[in-house]
């Protein structure tokens, strides 16, 4: 893993199953820590919570700090199921940016 | 209504609660009806379902039309809920465009 990719990841956030202040606690700390951009990623049914996540992150506690949506890109990833049969889920990466 | 706002209202698809077939399949019509671009619009619990239904089209149905993401757009809205209370939602706009 180059450093590039390390860096990148630690400025990701992953949506997933819990309580959906994690997310926005998470994504919030992460620009107090001196993030210059934060990466919201989600897929399948998590990608509701994920634009809900930026939304409140940066509408009611990043206001001040002035960040805005950079970049949004979608797309599909494959994975395999339990029964062991490729399927596809979409993803979505919201990229919040401080000005 | 402006004859502007009309046709950008035909050419958009609405996610809602009906089976996820129908959104695909309304999207696939509208550039077979010769729109130049589509916009899929949800909000709330339906962004997942939304993202899902720019991807199926886009991918399965629409590959040999060169369809692609123009733009993708994230918001909030306010509604009043069924207590009369007003609360966000959030919203997505996926514009699809034919190269």
């Amino acid at each position: 893993m180059t450093h590039d990719t390390r860096k990148s990841n630690e400025n990701s956030i992953f949506i997933g199953g819990k309580p959906f202040m994690n997310y926005v606690t998470g994504v919030v700390m992460q620009f107090g820590n001196g993030a210059e951009e934060v990466t919201v990623k989600a897929r399948g049914k998590f990608i509701s919570k994920g634009v809900d996540v930026a939304e409140v992150a940066r509408r009611k506690f990043l206001t001040e700090q002035n960040v805005s949506v950079k970049d949004i890109s979608i797309g599909s990833e494959e994975f395999e199921n339990k029964e062991g049969k490729t399927v596809n889920v979409s993803i979505i990466e919201i990229i919040l940016k401080k000005e």
